[in-house]
């Protein structure tokens, strides 16, 4: 629609740790910085790309925070520097998504919004295209929390499910409840249920509305971000950039599942089923399912040499091109060499990925 | 006995490719110019020092290969340049034993000498010092071939055995027969049996004695020392190397063992059995073996900074100082890492190192 100004804006979430690729992966360039599919693209800049089928470029806003900013900006140096919210300290969700709605509240008083991970996998951009422009008109036209709900194809146990209920309107469903991670037996249920669906972390409101749900059920975090609104309306850049140091010091970190999600009335959110073929790529495992491997099933990533005996099902991986990866007579094996370390663990075992770099953390006394 | 000069003289021989420790062996640097076992000194250098204690500083000679000599010279300053005989071509121990036969018997027509690897551990340098004193009288009063027989602890496998018969005189028996790397059956019958000893590959004879066998069953060589012992003799240098050059361009690679020592008739040959602690540290699993580990029976070398959870039994190796090895649920596991590749391999299946460096060279073009 040229001539027509765009109420829609993305906001990508961009401040995650992403400890669970260490070594790959550290404080100084998390998860969404690497390009751990082999695309010649970081997860972020996917997220950046995929964003620009739904809003126009100007309305793309990132979070994230000061360790990496630099490197975010030069990794979508398309995106003005109004539009990269650096926060000061990490504090989980809430605020972050807090930030990005009073930013987009001043530019557009009628504008709405995607929240959008920075570090997802999205197999079909077409489908979340089309997925994402339907839950965009929904909750501009009826003011609630719109959330995708991916349909599961298997009892997975490390994410979150939503619960839907009766059909509200087209593909709409309320959302009758946010559920954790569930165990085995739980996730085998919902299933069979079929009324469970993933929870991608991604949501859909107006600023206005999630503004007003701040009021109800975080007023420190509401009255922290009107102190904000005023300082992006005085347009003083140095100043805001101070009263955002001084809200973030004084608000806790809490997530916006917890904060907001979980405290609003039955009804008032709602999720529309999508198959867009979505991972949260949160596991070295995870990584190995979405790569082509050989005929024995070896997933080679990075500029490995791999000489390779008797070996099946195993993911090899160093940053140093032409490092050779030499393997006899096993299976299932995730080994990851980088400049800092050599990572070796059985792909069932990828959770313990977290533990070992906390251990090299204290080791090193950091 | 000051005054008094020695007719002993010990050859180690110092040409092994070792590829069995590869990545941490390379062609560049074989297995004995390395620490394996964290003693600041290579193997070469703790075979020199061993050979110091009989024979005179003098009359160590170390023969070796172009691509490391200047490695070799440079570990071991104190050995006078014309004690390195560096061989043009790698021909197996045959000629190499037989070039330093020459040297000694040019030097001293009653020299008598000890052939030592150079890539071996021996624990107690004591009891090999008294079994060596034996062993070289033994050869210089019989004119025998004097092997050195390790009393077996295990059914080992990876080992040649001497066959002893009966006592020739104290400590001294006739070597039956050699026989090559049995399979676990014969081995177990060996190590039952108790006339079998594991072949150290420690040779003692006069210099004599061993080119009269070279004329007898490698008449080839025979004649291609004799052209080097002339140019010995004509004391020109640079006449002497184009001689040797000339002379390994035509000579067949065989060993001693093959070439000489299973031809000579029955009674020839000598072995006294001992006991130093001897291990020839062919594969990363003997390494493991010989280094002190942790109460789960994982073993650290180089400057590796481990981190590990749930993990037996592993030996963890880096050339980079400081580099994180880190681990989960895995069970006697070798992971080596150096500047060109990680090997990761089951310490029962450490002899497959060799097929894997194999196929590097393929994979790498060489």
């Amino acid at each position: 629609m040229p001539g027509t100004k765009s109420h829609r804006f993305a906001a990508i979430m961009a401040g995650g740790k992403g400890t669970r690729f260490w070594p790959e992966s550290t404080a100084r360039r998390p998860k969404q910085l690497l390009d751990l599919l082999g695309t010649q693209r970081s997860l972020l800049r996917q997220s950046y790309e995929r964003a620009l089928g739904i809003v126009p470029p100007e309305n793309v806003i990132v979070v994230t925070g000061q360790s990496i900013a630099d490197d975010v900006r030069r990794d979508l140096p398309e995106v003005d520097a109004s539009n990269v919210l650096v926060e000061p300290a990490a504090r989980n969700t809430a605020p972050c998504v807090g930030w990005a709605a009073v930013h987009v509240s001043a530019r557009d008083p009628d504008g709405v919004m995607a929240v959008l991970p920075a570090d997802h996998y999205i197999r079909s951009v077409d489908s979340f295209h089309e997925v994402m422009r339907s839950a965009l008109a929904r909750a501009e036209r009826a003011g609630t929390v719109v959330t995708i709900g991916i349909r599961p194809t298997r009892p997975e146990t490390g994410y979150g499910y939503i619960e839907g209920g009766e059909v509200v309107e087209g593909d709409v469903l309320t959302a009758l409840r946010f559920v954790e991670k569930p165990d085995r037996l739980t996730a085998e249920h919902y299933l069979m249920d079929g009324n469970f669906y993933w929870n991608a972390g991604i949501f859909n409101f107006t600023a206005g509305r999630i503004l007003e749900d701040f009021r109800a059920y975080m007023p420190d975090l509401a009255a922290g971000l009107d102190r904000i609104g005023e300082g992006i309306r005085r347009g003083d850049r140095a100043r805001l950039a101070g009263i955002v140091e001084d809200v973030y010091s004084r608000i806790a970190a809490i997530s916006i599942d917890y904060g907001v999600m979980e405290k609003k009335p039955a009804g008032a959110i709602e999720v529309i089923p999508a198959e867009f073929g979505w991972s949260d790529l949160g596991s070295w495992g995870a990584i190995y399912e979405h790569l082509p491997c050989d005929s024995e099933g070896n997933v080679v990533r990075g500029g490995a040499i791999p000489a390779l005996v008797d070996v099946k099902g195993c993911l090899l991986s160093t940053t140093r091109a032409g490092k050779v990866i030499a393997i006899a007579g096993v299976e299932d094996l995730v080994v990851i060499d980088t400049e800092e370390a050599v990572l070796v663990v059985p792909r069932s075992r990828d959770q313990d990925v977290r533990r070992l770099h906390d251990l090299v953390l204290k080791r090193k006394g950091e």
